[in-house]
């Protein structure tokens, strides 16, 4: 029998497939790492499919990659190894909502406007918001967050459960019902961005939050990045519970403006909500306007009207896409560091001083208030001298931050791209993580190659 | 050489010793447990005095058991199988506060009072308060939370780093100074609230938050403790984002009237505070009363007073004190379960009804905007059948909360007292827990006896 066959005869008609078309789509991810067909793409319609796969995988000692949409920005979904993709697509029911208790159940391949949408009925809303249309299960993966983390947190903030199916077919949930818990160990936060290497998610219980009764949204503009950056600072400093907080470059805004047929004034601005009453935002708003003077704001408008709230945030959201998509010749290279605030002028202007320094087209642009940002280059990826300045220039930005005491990766997570950071942040600690997938996954079936540098896998 | 003489020769005078009284202070917690004396206490002055005590213990295979102030409730730092009580109250400095970044690294024996004695001076504050005045080391030990997790998260939630000694003697940094981070696994919270059971913190590097330009506290009696519970739900899933929302029973009213010289009307009550600016915080606290009104509020009284405010929540923090001083003879246990919300109305019923069934007396308390609430029940150690009923009590409450989907213990932490229902909550997980400390401590001279019920333990 042939592994489709094999495949089929576990889970059924319909489910797995060896279509060129399909094959190729599950060959990559948003980010610019070389392609690689899987073997074969099953797409499991319960927890059951993932188990019968995942022991059949164990047995024969195939690679298991799973797939949520395919926005990932660091490779995570690429089966480097070949072996089965395994696309949740299929599984993508709210399994259960309880409003009264702010809890949602859900399937790894809702995503998360499909959540919101549901949500939203309810008088709710599920606060994580990457820039694509990702699903509940990659998110969860790679641990994602975007523009309301610095008020809500990130994703493992709001996981209360997950059932896991692990390398060896057994099924574990990591969680319950209670919003807190001093019970066992974590295993909620540990399987969260554990990027498909230590089980495969099935069913994700999350933490829901109430719209708030007054959502009031402002732009401020500045003459210089490092002027929005200390303006930030100076509005976390004061206590402000700011629910979104991000900078947008003066190159950001045109690329903006040109994608997304806005007219914003393309000088470096902060977006800014706040999340209350109204009373309560009018106060915080304009105790921020008095800070952000300091800073020598040189405007600073309301959104108060829904829509023009709605089309400043599509705007920021798309902004990767923007740039991804204003050549098609062209590639982004999307970093991702992490910093202590007070080290975030330094670690902006550092790094757009090395984009100039290279000759490259580039902009600024993140979530300052929980000091991560992205520089998006542009780069031509037939072209060796430009494909290895991106990598001179990725690896200066993520040493920088290092020293400073921050992160490779605040949120997009390690895939392929942040492998050969990983000994350097965490020192002996990456032999612990190592020696974890190594006892969970001793057969290293689940996405090889991904998050643990090789010569870590290998001392295990 | 004597074990003293050993331990003393590897980190020197006068940090080692077997004077009775001091072994007997660390024979036992705030719960009633049986005390065990450890064989010899240790107090170390740094990350290489523990690392040297955690090597010699390994090579000679005694167990090592850590030792905040001992106000835990679940009977962690008792050293059941003997061996070394290590007591951390001479690492006990702040080592740096970093008001820009909103952050601050100590050592694990500083205590919450004597950290935000510091922070206040810098407009800033650490928002876990357990009720004692325990060690940041403890509190990161058990996951602790307390009164205002309801708004800024529980213990974990704050980790940004930790310095842990590994049983093998390793040193491993667990997170970086980054706000948020998608690189490697998440150990901040595997370790965070693992009891002493994986590693032993020697730094821990804390979130802050700025001190919120206006506080405003209330009190809301009720008919019932029903109709506070109800009160409660129509709060949150209302998405006001309440800073403290505690309930305290009329009997716990009564008790801390006598105890603290507070005059509070003996009726089931809910303390109340909003955390904004004075605008926003009216605003929140009128629409909290409409609410209230729907649930036969009898009256909402604001504690606008700063003094009056540190009173009623002084009154709420010495509660449990309150109990186990108010007769010398007998003990309280203290349960902890948490839930979901929806469920809390008919958790605390059925709580409040069997402590009568089994004609005890008990009050009802706690932090229930989590979902998560205490009975503390008097009781005479002394008196088998008494003894008998709290244990059945207790039993019936956990089993109650589970069957909700619940945990058996929304802070306390396992300890001695919850082992037993380890299995039960976290079924298949179980197996993967006791593996994961197997890995990290196969000598299992980590606070051995706790949290893995020894079944788990025997089975590696």
């Amino acid at each position: 029998m042939s592994l489709v066959e094999k495949l089929t005869s576990l889970i059924g008609q319909g489910k797995v497939t060896v279509n060129e078309t399909i094959l190729e789509h599950h060959s990559k991810d948003e980010s610019h790492f070389e392609p690689v067909l899987p073997d074969v793409v099953v797409f499991p319609a319960s927890s059951e499919d993932v188990q019968k796969v995942v022991l059949f995988a164990k047995e024969h000692k195939i690679p298991v990659v799973p797939f949520g949409i395919g926005s990932g920005l660091e490779g995570h979904a690429i089966p480097v190894h070949r072996g089965i993709s395994i696309d949740f697509s299929q599984m993508n029911q709210i399994i259960e909502l309880r409003p009264e208790d702010l809890i949602v159940k859900v399937q790894p391949g809702v995503t998360r406007m499909q959540l919101n949408q549901e949500l939203n009925k309810h008088g709710l809303f599920f606060p994580v918001d990457p820039g694509a249309d990702a699903t509940i299960g990659g998110m969860t993966a790679t641990n994602a967050s975007g523009t309301q983390a610095v008020r809500y947190g990130v994703m493992k903030d709001q996981i209360l459960d997950l059932e896991v199916v692990l390398a060896d077919g057994r099924l574990i949930h990591t969680g319950s019902l209670a919003k807190k818990s001093s019970s066992g160990y974590h295993l909620n936060s540990l399987f969260a961005g554990s990027e498909g290497t230590l089980g495969l998610f099935t069913e994700i219980t999350l933490k829901l939050h109430g719209i708030p009764e007054s959502i009031m949204a402002a732009r401020a503009c500045f003459p210089t990045v490092k002027h929005c950056v200390e303006a930030a600072v100076s509005i976390l400093t004061a206590g402000i519970p700011i629910a979104r907080m991000e900078l947008v470059d003066d190159r950001s805004i045109a690329q903006v403006n040109a994608f997304s047929g806005t007219s914003f004034p393309e000088e470096p601005s902060l977006f800014l909500e706040f999340h209350g009453n109204d009373a309560g935002n009018e106060a915080d708003a304009q105790f921020v306007q008095e800070l952000l003077a300091e800073q020598e704001c040189r405007s600073f408008t309301f959104e108060k009207d829904s829509l023009k709230r709605a089309q400043l945030w599509k705007a920021r959201h798309d902004l990767s896409y923007a740039f991804r998509h204003s050549n098609p010749k062209l590639h982004t290279i999307n970093t991702d560091v992490c910093v202590p605030i007070s080290k975030l002028a330094e670690m902006v202007d550092y790094a757009r001083t090395r984009i100039k320094a290279h000759g490259l087209d580039g902009a600024v642009l993140g979530h300052i208030g929980d000091g991560n940002f992205h520089t998006l280059t542009l780069f031509d990826p037939q072209d060796p001298e430009q494909l290895h300045k991106i990598e001179s220039l990725n690896e200066e930005i993520v040493t920088f931050a290092l020293t400073l005491g921050g992160t490779c990766t605040g949120e997009h997570g390690v895939g392929l791209g942040k492998m050969k950071y990983q000994q350097k942040e965490h020192g002996e600690a990456l032999a612990v993580m190592a020696s974890i997938k190594s006892l969970l996954d001793p057969d290293n079936i689940l996405n090889p190659g991904k998050l643990l540098p090789a010569q870590t896998e290998m001392a295990l």
